[in-house]
């Protein structure tokens, strides 16, 4: 098995992510994630927020619908441009990204170039193509009383109550800026914070969850005057390297950023870095830093006829903020500190498999065992410590199944720093052995220096 | 004004909740967390996960995708009876939800019946209306490479590839408790727990947050042997009680049970008990506590073909799980909340209205400020106390701006508790001036005591 199936199973096996709609055969791109993928998931999520946020002074919280007004997906370019080049086999009736299944050709493919490669269909094998269509990756559905029979009887009725899942939560946030404006009267620079799910009807949904229908998103929308953000972008830059590396411990030689060139960038960006990072199976972007400059704020300006200005409270100058915006995905993130956790190792001639995660995003910070399972006096003074313990950290766990070195593996797994085994020699003066995750050392300490 | 149209307003003016897609006119049924929203709501939910999660040795959590695989829905019966009564003028071609423009029916409102009762369109006056058809509640969207022409041309492929947006929580639990039991082995009773959000296609959404069509659930599947239902129905029914009252701080005489009786109740719930509250517009439905028998497993079970069975370890006894589920809405939680915390008092003559928060949800805990603006010396001082308050609790904010009398009023607004001015005797004697939200008493303390 590779790396990254070593890590896709560790994940099932142990409860952090398991496929989505499993009992019923699945749901191609989507994932749920178990009790451990839950307490990992909000342990990051909760390290960005006041990494970014809460300990700053210049951040707002955002937390927009899901679905909003179709007019945002115009404004945006999404309803225009967010699409892929879908092409059918008129044969077989398969349905495929062009630019998947044929070399060198990029999502801007015309149907004269890819018939002009003469690709053989993947699944029948035949080469009989119909035009290429742009597919939008936006999921689409109809708010309101719209029956499914109106999309054949009563079309224009179903046009009118089209609507979209989001495809990014930046524009909740862009559409908040002026309720924030006047309500909080921030000074430039000043930042709007979200995180929440986006959706992307992904034609070919593949590697576990990097490239998924359904993620969250953290995205934050750095609002700054036009002249100042070359120096914004750069303050921006090592706050995400700070973050990355020492809150979330991503080591810095797995990350490494790739000035994006102009043909490549977003149409929106005049300068976008993204910060790849050393994945299982290769280089793959971890997140993204861009300048968007006022692109968003000027369109919704003009989608709503509503004045996006703002004014300088010093200087009194009127302008459309522009904006720096660094955006991450939580399942990628999620899967970069995976990837660094996960180690295989030997230890006295034995392999096994341990998830080396800093103290601060594992799961549990503590298991604590009773050494027999089958003593009333070791289990009851165990659940004391226990008790005690979830008490003053909360995130402990309590393990009494099979023998102590089963135990040990399990936690190693699941990356619990720190195992804590009451025994005999507890009863006679309170002390506990606490086995490190890491080196698998063993110390006696006093319980009450835990 | 009514009560809750000052709350509303009250939440657009200080920034907890905006109409959603605002800036383009709205979108009805969904609304906008904004910076003092967003804090509220992280409170309240992290305190429901901590009390019925964290703390608790018999829970596990859960984050499940929103798009499931439609099987989903065919068991859990919303495929077939999620729907409304929907009925169109044939003149003007307006829709209704029949039962809600019609005294004396129900959802269950035959053509037949609403006919007879010879309702006026209350669009255009006159009387013509179609059949009445089931409107099913679900959003529906289309999974993969189908095209908005499919649903024309290709319905088959459409078809094929409906899926719906989760009208709850809960079977994005069931359908994960086979992965649970199989990575976890938990004793019974266990439960599993789940925050997300949940998507309702409202014919006329309204009540402000109270029926949106998009709202964050809280929800917990609890899974009993069959014959001790009841005694864990009873102890959920108590923890609901001491997480509202003593958690979250609803006084006990808002917070009404109501025995839902047979007829009224789902089709799968065998006990049903509503928590109604005191909402400023009357009693509303807060949340729900119902006992669900084996319904759900044993339909998943069926549609998937997988055993549900349990195996106790102790009895070797072999039986699907019974299920008692507390179900509430973060919404509803969150008006209640502000509900009872808006209020308006008059001090010294002067009318003002204060959001009387518990401390523990407050968005903020202090407010730090000096005295005059305009004075560095009391500035800086200031900026020590802010700092030093924020590095120590988190949730501390700064006002400067206008005068104290006005900054005293805005922090009752947004419930903040306490308010930390620094004046000239601070830079003497390192004490500083405290003022009560509630009483607005100011006392005099040292800095250190903070």
């Amino acid at each position: 098995m590779s790396k990254l199936e070593d890590i896709v199973s560790l994940c099932k096996r142990r409860g952090f992510i398991f496929p989505g709609s499993d009992v019923y055969g699945g749901m191609a791109g989507t994932w749920d994630f178990g009790p451990l993928g839950v307490m990992l998931k909000k342990n990051i999520m909760d390290a960005w927020w006041h990494y970014f946020v809460e300990k700053r002074d210049d951040m707002y919280g955002i937390d927009a619908a899901i679905i909003m007004n179709p007019k945002t997906w115009v404004a945006s370019g999404h309803a225009a441009t967010f699409a892929d080049p879908l092409v059918e086999c008129k044969e077989c009736k398969s349905r495929f990204r062009a630019d998947k299944i044929a070399d060198g050709i990029t999502e801007s493919v015309t149907t004269e170039e890819f018939l002009a490669l003469h690709v053989k269909c993947p699944t029948c094998g035949k080469e009989n193509w119909g035009p290429i269509r742009k597919f939008n990756m936006m999921f689409t559905t109809h708010v309101g009383a719209v029956l499914p029979e109106d999309t054949k009887e009563n079309p224009e009725l179903a046009e009118k109550n089209i609507a979209y899942l989001r495809p990014e939560t930046a524009q909740g946030i862009f559409t908040n800026y002026k309720n924030v404006i006047d309500t909080f009267y921030p000074s430039l620079p000043f930042g709007l914070a979200q995180q929440g799910k986006a959706f992307r009807n992904e034609i070919s949904p593949r590697d576990f969850i990097l490239r998924d229908r359904e993620c969250s998103q953290m995205e934050i929308e750095y609002f700054v005057a036009p002249n100042t953000w070359e120096e914004n972008f750069e303050k921006m830059r090592k706050a995400q390297h700070d973050f990355l590396e020492n809150v979330i411990g991503l080591p810095a030689k797995n990350i490494h950023e790739l000035e994006v060139p102009k043909e490549d960038r977003a149409h929106y960006s005049k300068r976008t870095i993204d910060f790849m990072f050393d994945y299982p199976n290769g280089e793959e972007e971890l997140m993204g830093l861009a300048y968007r400059t006022d692109f968003d704020l000027s369109n919704i300006e003009r989608e709503s006829g509503k004045s996006m200005e703002y004014r300088d409270k010093n200087t009194k100058e009127v302008f459309i903020p522009h904006v720096i915006e660094p955006s991450i995905g939580v399942e990628r993130l999620f899967l970069a500190v995976l990837s660094n956790a996960y180690t295989e190792d030997e230890i006295n001639g034995e392999k096994r498999t341990v998830l080396k995660l800093p103290q601060s995003l594992a799961p549990y910070q503590f298991c604590v065992s009773p050494l027999l399972k089958n003593k009333p006096e070791l289990v009851e003074k165990a659940q004391q410590v226990y008790q005690a313990l979830k008490e003053k950290y909360g995130n402990v766990t309590w393990d009494d199944s099979g023998n102590i070195g089963k135990r040990y593996r399990k936690q190693d797994e699941i990356g619990t720093p720190k195992c804590v085994v009451i025994d005999f020699e507890t009863l006679e003066n309170d002390t506990v052995t606490i086995r490190d995750r890491d080196t698998t050392d063993q110390i006696r300490k006093s319980i009450s220096e835990l």
